[in-house]
């Protein structure tokens, strides 16, 4: 698969090998610093993060550093030129912000004080997203140590956001604004996985999500169900209705529109899913799920991967303290997402269901819709040689495993840069599942951590190629 | 109407003009108890809700006082025999705990700071029901003073419970183990209304009720609804679903057998209903609601007085707080309440509930549901005599006004007095529907409060001879 010859493979491995400790000592810096998006009192953190990420992006030998403000926290640019004017540009995205975390949330140490055990290192962020952000520091300068090259094959540059925990409330407008300092010939994103520690894969697309809050308000105030019970509407009743009125007896959208455009999964798109090593107990456990239950007509992996869903992520009003209340509550409230598919538009979602609901709200109650900011669907095509490319240097990484395909549940920033650059996405993600993202005791596999680097170093010699037989 | 003389009024008047001013200090006093019997950390001010009604009662005359011991809050027990050993036995009814109040509810002032305003005292229980407890402290003064007795006409016996707005959960146990000492002719319940300031009703019969707390859990913990969602099952998503099963299209409750046995309204009693001056937009000022909405083929006060219901009077799950969370949460919980009319039987209507929901939670949802102690429905025939001596002093009260009958949405424990001790249940209420029962700002209505006071203190001398002609 790969075209990256024997001759590259060897002093990229004694590079890495040679630099390993250096380069754990310098992440295990950058865990320190707690740079949690979501929590204001970390805003220093946050910048001082941005900081330290620029110094080590100048001592790697990018030309150009720079520190981008936004409205919320800054993000950190930099750019790399190849001496071939001819060579494609490719754009690095990741993240240094980090999700929340607290001993008391049941870390075994420190979160923010890494810990080496195991061939593992525990901390905050280690894999989402500081681990596979800061490997391509050592990737890129392994590609120039094996190929004897003073600047990377590729234009090579980097946007790493300060907000992606915090749903990235200012990437899109910065993306945007800077438009031409970012544009590229392909975007890779390190900021997803891969199935498992024996099957590498690449990951070829997210899905996208729209969320709103409705707010329904029937009386002014609570009334008492035994006075008024049976004769006015009742906002919580409305909310239970709206959530019912989702989706049909198939489990699947009810929304008028909603499936238009869909791109539906391809029979071959279909067979490799099926063939990956699916255990659904075990997916279950991971899901701390206790059954399984979606649309109509696709296995589970197909429902999270490559279907739209709609998901009741919050709901409440009237009376929740002990013990009852009878009244007829003042107010409901529904929080839903929806997870959206390449061919789906979010503005055209928001549409629809404005619409939709419209058709549910009885007279007597008052609603208030408000959908925050989309994140689009993002996928790259199975026959893209990019994607080649891409498993192709990650197969080498890994000793010639065959490298599988997978799509992401979740959502990202991706979309937009795919959106506005109009360039494809790549996934180089070396994290796995027991990584525990979001979760007390955050870890990344040193070695796979080693296999990230290893691949960036054999991708840039690669991409150049596969770009030109995609015409770009 | 009235069999009470002239030369009964003006005395009874005379005397409570000359204590109104006392009778409502101590009112006062008595409201700044904060007596919620949902809140356990109220458990002592219920008790002291109790043992300040104990001695209010003593002072008034009562020969008989004791505060009864139940497994939860206690009640206040009074007897004050009359001289004629021939005399019928009546037991008052009412409560002195009250609905949960705090001041961020929407309360201009505290609700446990009783304020004189515009002939109104505000405060939690102003109305529901210590205000209507107490007018039976001077009303049986009244009746004294007016007639020159030492006791009164009736054997006059009280019972004032403390867990009302908790469910009543061991008032039937303790009517049963009590049932010699609360044997009575007739039970008269001042825990409701009457139409309006201008047009004074007498209350035939309350809805019963039965209300229930579902839990639903799905996942262990909240999960990603990216990696997961779309294909687990979502517990508020069932919760909606529940909510959403509980009418028709025609807002009939469609639990499977719900109406079996209704007690169905008469021509002559939808007449009298048609007959009151009702008017449905100033219904749906003190309703606060902008809208009406109820089962096919009534009226709005039939279906508040006549109809059973089912009502959402909470509901709770996933991510409240601001802004949004993408996850499927771990856990949904519902409120519900069920008005009962008469022919309906609680337990028959928990079984119904309990076999219509376990239809309707997938696999993969674990859910538990907990019944509250019910309350019967209860109804006294439109040609009772007693009903008639009610309205004949009550007329007399309101200066000739005729008085008519209504019917009450709520529901109280009259129901188990009426089964237990097999008495007619006679309503004395003189709240009006402004009065906010279990809303902020709760108030009484103080000319009317005295209106309370001169019916009963008519009432005691008439209800003698109805009692009679009923054959009790």
């Amino acid at each position: 698969m790969s075209e990256t010859p024997d001759s590259v493979v060897q002093p990229v491995r004694a590079y890495i090998e040679a630099h390993r400790a250096a380069f754990l000592g310098d992440l295990a810096d950058w865990l320190r610093i707690p740079s949690v998006s979501a929590q204001p009192e970390r805003a220093g953190d946050v910048r001082r993060s941005a900081e330290w990420l620029a110094a080590a992006l100048e001592d790697t030998g990018f030309a150009t550093v720079e520190v981008w403000e936004t409205p919320g926290a800054p993000a950190v640019f930099a750019e790399w030129p190849s001496e071939d004017p001819d060579a494609p540009t490719v754009l690095v995205y990741g993240h240094h912000d980090v999700q929340p975390a607290a001993r008391e949330d049941g870390w075994h140490t420190d979160p923010f004080e890494p810990v080496v055990a195991d061939g593992r290192m525990y901390a905050r962020g280690a894999a989402d997203d500081k681990g596979q952000v800061l490997f391509h520091t050592l990737g890129v300068r392994a590609h120039l140590a094996a190929t004897g090259r003073t600047a990377p094959a590729v234009h090579l540059k980097l946007l790493v956001e300060g907000e992606e925990e915090s749903g990235s409330p200012h990437f899109r407008a910065l993306v945007e604004e800077r438009a031409g300092r970012l544009a590229a010939d392909a975007v890779v994103v390190s900021d997803t996985g891969m199935w498992s520690e024996t099957t590498p894969t690449v990951c070829t697309g997210m899905r996208g999500v729209a969320d709103c809050e409705i707010d329904l308000y029937g009386p002014d105030q609570d009334i008492h169900s035994g006075s008024f019970g049976g004769a006015v509407p009742n906002p919580a009743t409305v909310a239970g209705r709206i959530v019912a009125a989702l989706h049909d007896a198939d489990e699947r959208v009810a929304v008028p529109g909603f499936y238009d455009g869909v791109a539906e999964l391809t029979e071959a798109e279909r067979r490799l899913v099926a063939e990956l090593p699916f255990d659904e107990a075990e997916w279950l456990r991971t899901a701390r799920s206790h059954g399984t239950l979606g649309e109509a007509g696709y296995s589970t992996l197909e429902r999270v991967w490559a279907r739209p869903t709609a998901e009741v992520n919050g709901l409440g009003g009237g009376y929740q303290g002990p013990g009852g209340k009878t009244i007829v509550p003042a107010s409901a409230h529904l929080k839903l997402s929806f997870r959206l598919v390449a061919g789906q538009d979010p503005d055209r979602i928001e549409t629809l269901v404005r619409e939709w609901l419209a058709g549910l709200v009885p007279a007597g109650i008052r609603y208030e819709v408000a959908f925050g900011a989309p994140t689009r669907p993002c996928l790259t095509p199975l026959g893209h040689p990019a994607l080649a490319a891409v498993a192709g240097a990650m197969s080498r990484a890994f000793d010639g495993a065959p490298v599988r395909y997978t799509r992401e549940g979740g959502s990202g920033p991706a979309a937009d840069l795919q959106d506005v650059l109009d360039a494809p996405v790549l996934f180089l993600g070396i994290s796995v599942p027991s990584d525990g993202w979001h979760a007390p005791n955050e870890k990344v596999e040193l070695d796979l951590l080693m296999k990230g680097v290893e691949t960036t170093a054999y991708l840039w010699g690669e991409l150049p190629a596969a770009l030109r037989a995609a015409g770009r």
